[in-house]
């Protein structure tokens, strides 16, 4: 099959071997496949990745035990827990420690026109989400993932940082709690998309001082938690999204003194979502800013790579 | 009056002013003042600091306006609010942003002869307490204050990393809520006192996982949170104490992917604190490694900077 590698660097395979099905598994045709930050660090050669990155998709159900999902809409979580340790025993496959990861750890993924996944982690897509819509879910997943971890009450005062992908999901997601949201960002254009939604934004965070209860790190950049930790409140949170190569020697002497809360934030929920995408309640759309071959996939992450772009797809087939 | 006093670097000064006594203000008689790891900090410049340091003492109190308080054994709490912001009226003054703190921030402290203190700081010392472990209920308010901010139940498996004071008495507070607890320290006489009390101590990290589902980091040391996050579960809790210059380039990325809350942790309650040093719930008597008198002051802080001392005092009267 068709795959993009990394190996060192990345490259187009035409015959790359399809991968075997597995008990318990599905075997999925790629239709779209999204280009990550977390892609974009792999490539310059985080986790020590081998393989076919990719882990944002929709596709296919081309074959799998359970026949009603057959030629079904699909998309996946993307953590496979080795289903007999405490976390897996406790719905908490994402941590399970044997874990293997969709295109980021042991696992092949979505840069290619088939790939695997065990059957519990496949959500089938309503015909309201659209094939491109699709690849959002594990994005937004990621971004409903704050909702299950902290409350967000209609008085508390939030700030998302960074206005990239995840920025821009995250800002969406937790407007829907009523909460007062300021969306702090760089681009005047990608700010306008938020701006359009009906949420406050700021360019920028002159003028801003420690004044919010929470602070959601997503800038993906190596000063961002120095910059949350500024905006933060005395007992306040900072979620933080990011994971970064190197991080500038954030102030956690701050966060000790004004008893700051600091939460990792990873992968969440696929069900709320589904249903977020479904119901309209966050449009993806324009999200998209271009739509690429996989045989234009070189091409395609240089392009993502650049600044100001949002989000670049891969189509498949 | 007789003062040790920092202004670039720690001098004894026989004729110190002494404190005006303002409105709603006690004047204290100071018995004895303990020299903390902030001190330390501060004699190296932490915090800009100038002027008498020293905020963990006894004393007796002199001057007043309410009549029954003088000539009765207190300590107090350090942080001095303004009365007036959010902060204050939700009754956190600790985090008052315009505070004051006692030999810390902005007001002299308590290596002098006298000291004042706003009267609503006072806690009035019990006589099952004496003048030198009145000494540590500040210290040990910092401990208890973990327990305010997470719940700890008896299946919560519990590190505390660290040997030195704070490290000793968290230890000692925490194993009051009956959880599972290992105490990780380097010094075989410090972890001592700890397995004297009934504590499963460890000397070192060394065949330890990420296995507690809290990490107490109270080492002062800069690789403090690196090591914390090294033995901490996936969504687990870091608790932080530590305030340092340098800190190494602790992984928060391993904070992100598991998810992991780090909860700064500073000020604590005084009332548990005084009811475990009445009790004897808590036993501090052995963690007096030296007292000095006032005019050894320069001695005295040579002293408490070696590794292995754990707490000197200082003997104003």
């Amino acid at each position: 099959m068709k795959a993009l590698v990394f190996d060192k660097r990345l490259k187009l395979v035409l015959d790359y071997p399809a991968p075997d099905l597995k008990e318990n598994e599905a075997l999925i045709r790629v239709k779209y496949a999204g280009i990550c930050a977390t892609d974009l660090e792999i490539i310059k050669g985080y986790m020590g990745f081998k393989g076919v990155p990719g882990h944002e998709f929709s596709g296919v159900v081309e074959a799998c035990e359970i026949p009603g999902l057959i030629g079904r809409r699909v998309t996946g979580e993307i953590n496979l827990g080795c289903g007999r340790c405490a976390y897996c025993a406790g719905g908490m496959r994402n941590h399970c420690p044997q874990r293997s990861v969709l295109g980021i750890l042991g696992k092949d993924g979505a840069f290619a026109e088939y790939l695997t996944l065990p059957i519990d982690n496949l959500h089938v897509l309503p015909d309201e989400i659209s094939d491109e819509e699709g690849v959002f879910v594990e994005p937004l997943a990621s971004a409903f993932e704050i909702l299950s971890q902290i409350e967000i009450g209609r008085g508390t005062r939030v700030a998302v940082l960074g206005d990239g992908r995840l920025g821009i999901l995250t800002a969406e997601v937790l407007s829907l709690s009523g909460c007062p949201l300021t969306a702090i960002g760089r681009h005047e254009e990608k700010l306008a998309i938020l701006k359009a939604r009906g949420i406050e934004t700021a360019a920028g965070t002159e003028g801003l001082g420690s004044e919010f209860d929470i602070v959601v790190e997503c800038t993906g950049r190596a000063e961002g938690l120095s910059t949350a930790l500024k905006l933060v409140k005395p007992r306040g949170t900072v979620v933080l999204k990011t994971t970064v190569a190197e991080r500038d020697g954030a102030d956690l002497n701050r966060a000790v003194i004004d008893e700051v809360t600091i939460i990792g934030s990873r992968c969440g929920p696929f069900k709320p979502a589904i249903a977020a995408l479904k119901e309209r309640a966050v449009d993806v759309r324009m999200l998209v800013s271009r739509v690429f071959a996989l045989e234009e996939g070189i091409e395609a992450f240089q392009y993502a790579s650049q600044s100001g772009v949002l989000k670049a797809l891969i189509k498949v087939e």
